[in-house]
């Protein structure tokens, strides 16, 4: 089984990881369309249209399910991605907000996310669904205090601190659910558990995700036998990456998210 | 004398506000990409492909001289757009490398800037040619901390030491400029005024740039009058703004950097 991942740029990769971690049986295609990101400045038809382009190149290069590991593309454009191709395809949204609906006793959830993603309420209305109250909070930082390596940094620890203040003053005392809605955001899972409340637990859609796309592959025959032959050193040959910015760019920030070392990246030269 | 300012979003409306300060005879036509930006991860091509649709606009809507009030552009296609382009082209770089090297007497320049303009050692060159040693440093924070609104806050004086802690051990002891090679900067400028050395002048490439603009507009003969009739409520009627995605993201953000409402935002759908 060969899986398609796409993201407008890197982060998707914390999705990947917990693919391979959790369905470690599949092969998978990651495309990072790095060249056209940010996607949460574009409009929804525009988002629509670059995954759609991205997706059906995953499609002809093999993938037989896609995931949308794009927390803005699965927001804006998730049904009509989902209409354009003949897959399974699994967004990152619902996986998050399932988790937290099933964690939350209080039925109040907050979630953190890019603004374009909160702008969105893709977290909220899924989550009202699940008769829980989801209150949506952007950390514009957390990105580029990733991208600049700084996960345990102690001004990342300090801008978390003023994030999480505002969440937990502005979301009910009695949250006690919060979700990581952005793919960049579970490399600061180790500072954000340090600085959020003891008592909230934290859900990183990546995971969910994740389990849900193990859970359909084991439900289908054939492919619920994970490779035992499979090696440590085995990790890069089962993965391929495209990315349709300089390739060298991809390789070195990606490697942060994968936590090892990437190889297979081809660069794309892409029209929607 | 109808002017075109040219960036990839918001930033070079400090650019805009000294040409308004240094010349305030002149009309603006305001041209930011913003659906497009970041430009700084682009290819030099695709970063002239675009810059170049965009002044074809501003030249077809009046305007009669272009400022590439954006360092990536500038830093990367300078040649190609004047080459396009029919009228007077100014970008930002040689004004700032100018000034710089007109105020240091070491002889040695720290340049700040975004990683793709620091990528392309377009001010170390600039400054080479004026027998000045330039050293760059990235500063990748700074963006998102001015477009957090946060010019003058605890964390922001925290990265400046750090960031400005590498520019002076790095540099030699002797830097006696520092050159803001970012649009955004200018607004941090009080706050680096306060971390950066005493002994060190601050070159703000933005008021460069308007200085030799305003040289250049008063040495053509029927430009050098000012409209004296101009009153303090009519300083938005000779603005005019264009922008590739939300015009009320653009009015919301650009807002800040002018330091007063923004009005005549118009929305444009380019293709280059």
């Amino acid at each position: 089984m060969k899986i398609g991942v796409f993201d407008s740029g890197v982060g998707g990769i914390t999705v990947l990881k917990e693919l391979v971690r959790q369905a470690p049986e599949a092969d998978y295609l990651y495309f990072g369309d790095t060249a056209r990101l940010p996607y949460g400045s574009k409009s929804a038809e525009t988002v629509a249209k670059y995954t759609i382009s991205a997706c059906k190149f995953l499609r002809q290069h093999g993938a037989e399910m896609m995931v949308i590991a794009c927390n803005t593309a699965t927001s804006l454009a998730l049904p009509q991605i989902t209409n354009a191709m003949d897959v399974s395809v699994v967004g990152v949204v619902e996986p998050g907000a399932d988790s937290a609906a099933k964690l939350s006793k209080s039925k109040k959830v907050a979630v953190i996310a890019t603004a374009g993603t909160v702008g969105s309420h893709a977290y909220q209305r899924a989550l009202k669904s699940r008769g829980i109250e989801g209150h949506e909070q952007a950390c514009p930082l957390f990105v580029p205090l990733v991208e600049e390596g700084w996960v345990d940094h102690p001004v990342t620890e300090q801008v978390a601190h003023i994030y999480m203040d505002e969440v937990f003053r502005n979301g009910s005392k009695d949250t006690d659910v919060l979700v990581l809605g952005c793919t960049h955001y579970p490399l600061l899972r180790p500072l954000l558990r340090r600085v959020v409340p003891q008592h909230v637990s934290i859900v990183d859609s990546a995971e969910s995700t994740a389990a849900v796309v193990a859970k359909q592959l084991s439900a289908q025959p054939g492919t619920a036998v994970p490779h035992k032959s499979a090696k440590p050193d085995d990790r890069n040959s089962k993965l391929a990456f495209f990315a349709t910015d300089s390739v060298e760019k991809f390789r070195k920030l990606g490697e942060r998210f994968m936590g090892h070392s990437i190889e297979n990246v081809q660069h794309v030269d892409i029209e929607p």
